[in-house]
């Protein structure tokens, strides 16, 4: 039996998701597909993480336990035949029977894509934000600020999230300009259910001068979703890089921007 | 009477070209749909170019003589609500009622974007053509120079183009690597049916070694399109430039790459 990680990225524009679930296609079940037709057995698969339907991943881990003994290089060849267009597998490595892709992650970094400007950009439908209004990102990237540290972040969590404990540490917290892109990173040791696209909805709604940055203390303190801003939509955000400790599983995060 | 210019960028995915033509949706007829929406009435419009099928425009333009009153920058607005989001317009600008589209057109610059990797991006489906095999860059730079200068093109033109002078003046040819993109930008005073496809896929005919550089002389004297290699395909083609001599309508040359 060996236990295999592959890395791999995917456009979210045309799935439910990456979790398998009933009615709707999702990426984990396009992987499935695909190893099942490489191996002629359907083995299961645990990702990293969840994602939401229409959220991207510029990095994304899956580990698979399996007898095969097809070599890494030659499962990531013929995973890439067997995928559709908007799936891609960047690397396969063999771990320790014990890794486990979501128990062992330290760490995750996101980035968020905003095109800021009112004529849209044709070649980036369902792969980026559309927001038309000017966006002063120096002071954006200032309130950003107050989420970096460890915090009680309940408020910036969906309503119907499922987690127990909602305490997190986001290690930091950037919002750049790169001509009519403006990027939100932000890299933390886990995130709640909508957490990240609270947190960018909120920096807009500051924007957009329905809250100030000094609000962002107290709406940690009110531990609400109501206190928060929107929700910024799916469709701009990537889970862009996965860290697991371990520097050699880190050079596998090779597609992140 | 007024005559506008405007310039616009479109993912050609979608589309059946640029052209009007029974049975398929071509640009243009989103663009007069996009038009007669805003002004009510169905003007005809005349393209810099015709595109093919799944080649896309960083920067086209097109003219529209029109009685409507309404100022260039509240056409783009409206017409921008108006259209899908894989057309966009740039700018507008009234322009002397003489001048022409097609006619006045000086010269192009055309970008063809190839995706050369043995694993395909995910965020870059028909916008990029995907090639798999090692690309020696600067050897099909150099062999590009065979292309520049005045000559018959007739060899790169396809069967069936209509052209009745093919000769035509290539200013410069580059190729160059931008990590995994190879970019290939060829610039001229006019280009025949298929003329970029064709040098692009000659260039790749002799990077798999089924010809040399010094045969290019040789297939431009032959005046026979079998003398030289394949079309490379539509989806990795953009217009990327329009020059019509005047410094002031260049500038609204705003999206090109």
């Amino acid at each position: 039996m060996r236990n295999l990680l592959f890395n791999i990225s995917y456009n979210g524009a045309r799935y439910h998701g990456y979790q398998v679930q009933a009615n709707a296609v999702a990426v984990a079940e396009v992987l499935q597909d695909a190893i099942e037709a490489v191996l002629h057995v359907r083995e299961p698969i645990v990702g990293c993480s969840r994602t939401d339907t229409g959220v991207h991943a510029n990095s994304y881990f899956f580990h698979m336990k399996t007898a095969c003994n097809i070599p890494c290089e030659r499962m990531v060849i013929a995973l890439n035949r067997a995928l559709p267009m908007d799936i891609a597998v960047h690397a396969c490595r063999e771990v320790p029977l014990d890794f486990h892709a979501r128990y062992c992650c330290t760490g995750k970094e996101y980035l968020y894509k905003l095109w800021n400007s009112p004529i849209k950009n044709p070649f980036m439908e369902h792969l980026v934000y559309n927001y038309r209004f000017p966006i002063d990102v120096e002071r954006l990237n200032e309130a950003a600020q107050a989420f970096v540290g460890t915090h009680d972040f309940r408020s910036f969590c969906a309503l119907g999230g499922k987690e127990i404990g909602t305490i997190r540490t986001i290690h930091r917290f950037s919002v750049k300009r790169e001509g009519e892109l403006v990027l939100f990173r932000v890299a933390g040791d886990g995130f709640l259910y909508n957490m990240v696209r609270i947190m960018v909805g909120t920096l807009l709604t500051i924007q957009e001068g329905r809250l100030s940055p000094d609000d962002l203390p107290k709406i940690l303190e009110a531990k609400d979703r109501r206190a928060a801003g929107k929700t910024a939509r799916a469709e701009g955000l990537y889970l862009n890089r996965v860290y697991y400790g371990g520097e050699d599983i880190e050079q596998l995060n090779i597609h992140a921007e």
